[in-house]
């Protein structure tokens, strides 16, 4: 009755399905009224909304298309790998899971796309061109403002301390100044009031 | 201690945490295995890979980076106006808190992010240009694979007919011919296995 679809159209299909499940990995975080954990698809949402409110301050000109890109499907891994708090010891498993992850669920995509979204994801992951040091500037940013707006709840909750949090996230940095000035200025309000 | 903020700034850290909100905002629609609703921002992240995912089956060339703003943004009205289902009969009172809630929520921002923000929503409420087309195309396609994959859930619960949803989705094809091919076999399916 209906034109058979293609084997792209298929494709496209099937991994629009199988991503529903980040929604359902959830991270150590909290939303900010503090009323239950974050997942990770939600997550990446508001990512890609503060990538279009802090663009300009970024330290160098960025492709916000590709920041969008990077923080829209940074997580998709996450749906076989499972998310590890920021402070975990095992990074090498998370690596490694994470690689494998990868391969299968971008696999899913038609080959153009599979390509496309590989790449991006490992840019993401290097941290090195200026796309990729923003995308992940935001990515630690969103968290530390979490603890900050539920008195650090994850931290504490997670154990974690002060020099930590800077040692861990300093690297946003990298991406901007300007966003780093802020999370310094959330972390020390936080430890000011003994949240952490 | 540190260099004050510009009001810039702060308007774009005060909007970044009034989003998150969305998050709180409940669907009629539920995930794709059924146990839970789903979210208006993990629903708005669905549709901006999907954009990415589904790029080359518009009707008609697209920038895709305007398409992905759109669905980024297009329910953070929602925030004050909550969620309506397609299918009410409330259209002007939904219209009406709807733009309330553009100029509360977008007038948080600075002033020209404001502007764009504004323009982008309204652009996708308005459904004229390719873009606009598409992204609603996508929007629409979401739900019709979650009644799919739920054996028609949220259509049974709400007492929503064969008949309605395809008068309420048809202009998919305004902005995908190939997507509204596809929704509509997935409509059949459906009726034929007698779910609504």
């Amino acid at each position: 009755m209906y034109k058979k679809r293609s084997e792209d159209f298929q494709r496209s299909v099937d991994f629009t399905g199988e991503i529903d499940r980040l929604k359902s990995v959830f991270r150590h975080t909290y939303i900010f009224d503090g009323s239950r954990h974050e997942n990770s698809a939600e997550h990446s949402w508001h990512l890609a909304v503060m990538a279009m409110v802090f663009e300009k301050f970024s330290n160098r000109p960025i492709d916000v298309l590709k920041v969008i890109k990077m923080v829209l499907i940074h997580d998709l891994v996450e749906i076989d790998a499972g998310d590890y708090i920021l402070y975990t010891d095992k990074k090498d498993e998370k690596r490694q899971k994470e690689e494998t992850a990868s391969k299968r669920i971008f696999g899913l995509l038609p080959e153009n796309l599979k390509d496309e979204f590989m790449d991006i994801w490992l840019e993401f992951e290097e941290r090195k061109t200026a796309e990729a040091r923003f995308a992940t500037a935001i990515d630690r940013l969103e968290p530390i403002m979490q603890n900050h707006a539920t008195e650090g709840k994850a931290w504490r909750e997670n154990g974690i301390k002060k020099d930590q949090v800077i040692e861990a996230n300093q690297h946003i940095a990298e991406g901007s100044q300007a966003l780093w000035d802020f999370a310094l200025s959330l972390i020390d309000e936080c430890s000011e009031k003994l949240f952490f």
